[in-house]
């Protein structure tokens, strides 16, 4: 009989049972939606993301080691969005720093965006609340900011992280144009580079002025090979995550979740093959093609 | 009685009803689906994006001007993602570049990704889907490319035009991962500055080791304030339009096309109040909320 990763046996930290339920959860398993109905778990969920070449992978291993050696344990997942982006990065740092892989309080999980049906988010989603019934106080989940994983992560995390480098000099006008709105906490890497100390304040400028009641996103200056500002980062991601679960905004989160979740469902149930055959007849027949009215033919019979 | 966008008046090129039509899409009228499962047309539909201060926009109202030369008609979709980004740059070129506004053979659409439920695309679908209609010969649909909007454009436009300027040292790093995809032609703009034929070089190389039998993607140097490569350019998209339609991949992105369709009238009938409601109750009571299990509610009874 196949191993069954029940909650109980999740609950109590086997390794075995968490990287089975991750699997169902990601090949939809049948007795996938069974088990996440049963699970429940408070861990802080940070996300991190930010450009390629941010040293992203760098502050999340100084990080991990940090709350490792206070002894608390951290899951970390490595989202590798290999489709329609192709970066690998993730695990060619991970493969750099091999550490991580064998400490006690830390476990490691990649996950490969592609063939999930629903999108990056709904299977994220899911193993989150995996990893959160397991007994991990930290659930980091690591994105390469490029395309649309960066939005997605900050609708799944508490605390979402943006990491850049003081040298690119777009980067004021990245932030500026979207990035600003999904980061609760700043960090400015590499920060002992020239011009760190001008680019940190502009972003705490721009922080000051988006600034709520409740919380002015903090711009952390950190060199992660050193472990310098690491601290502070994680003062302040639990201070935020604190905060996080009290806000509307929460709610509004776990809404759109639940959605994200119906849709897939009501995707699987959207005949594609059919359509496309009938969409190619169509092409054939007549060298165009009205989507309106197929989609208005399905949309009333499913 | 209310004026009502005929297809007749919308094939007749009859400004009124081309701007009413697309408000109908983008309120979603109720008249709206019955219009659209009416209308047909084969304009040549090509997305251009690109990082901020590529100079998409100079590069669109060059090639605008030179097809309008050639008395070719042009619609030009501005689509400013006002949330969750906030650009505003889009407009801001326009007013700096008036001229368009006046032309004969120019039609100048501003779309906002912001309010269409559903997500951006699939307005744009239907509203591309009016300008096709109309007696347009090329429809121009301009996105600034960060976050999801470049990945979506791809899947709209039957030509994908990618901007890119020289001095921007990521850009070879960023083109590899992941635009290099979406693109199938390249554009290095103000390629009279220091570099820019090494970066053409550099993205050639890429473009070669992609290519398949039929299209191979072409890197074309321009300088869009004084016309340079534009004749070039032009050529290249219509070739490469010939060719998009008659490809396996044209039916699949018609199929995506019809599912978002369908999954936009899906998400309508899901009661998003009714499910915060829920979340805030259970939170309210016991600290925690299992989603999974709302979700799974509604999957059944829905």
């Amino acid at each position: 009989m196949e191993f069954q990763p029940t909650p109980a046996l999740i609950a109590s930290g086997n390794e075995k049972a968490i990287a089975r339920a991750i699997s169902w959860v990601e090949n939809q398993h049948p007795k996938a939606q069974d088990l996440l109905t049963q699970l429940s778990g408070n861990s802080v969920v940070v996300g991190v993301t930010g450009p390629p070449g941010a040293g992203k992978s760098s502050l999340v291993n100084a990080l991990v080691l940090h709350w490792s050696a206070l002894g608390k344990k951290t899951a970390i997942v490595a989202v590798d969005p290999s489709s329609p982006f192709n970066f690998g990065s993730l695990l060619g740092d991970r493969l750099r720093m091999p550490g991580l892989f064998l400490h006690e309080n830390v476990y490691i999980r990649s996950v490969s965006a592609r063939g999930s049906l629903g999108g990056l988010s709904t299977a994220i989603i899911e193993i989150i609340d995996v990893l959160k019934h397991a007994p991990f106080d930290f659930i980091v989940v690591e994105t390469v900011g490029v395309g649309q994983s960066e939005i997605e992560i900050a609708g799944i995390a508490d605390t979402t992280v943006v990491v850049s480098v003081p040298e690119s000099g777009d980067d004021v006008q990245t932030l500026k144009s979207g990035i600003m709105e999904i980061a609760d906490v700043f960090v400015v890497n590499k920060s002992d580079r020239d011009g760190a100390e001008t680019f940190a304040n502009h972003l705490r400028q721009l922080a000051h002025s988006t600034a709520t009641d409740s919380w002015e996103k903090p711009v952390i200056g950190t060199v992660a090979t050193s472990g310098q500002g690491i601290q502070e980062l994680s003062d302040s991601i639990f201070k935020h995550s604190q905060i996080a679960t009290k806000q509307q905004r929460y709610v509004q989160l776990q809404t759109e979740k639940v959605i994200k979740l119906i849709q897939r469902e009501q995707l699987k149930k959207i005949p594609a093959e059919e359509i496309a055959d009938l969409i190619r007849k169509e092409l054939l027949e007549t060298g165009t093609c009205n989507i309106h009215r197929i989609a208005q033919y399905y949309q009333r019979n499913t």
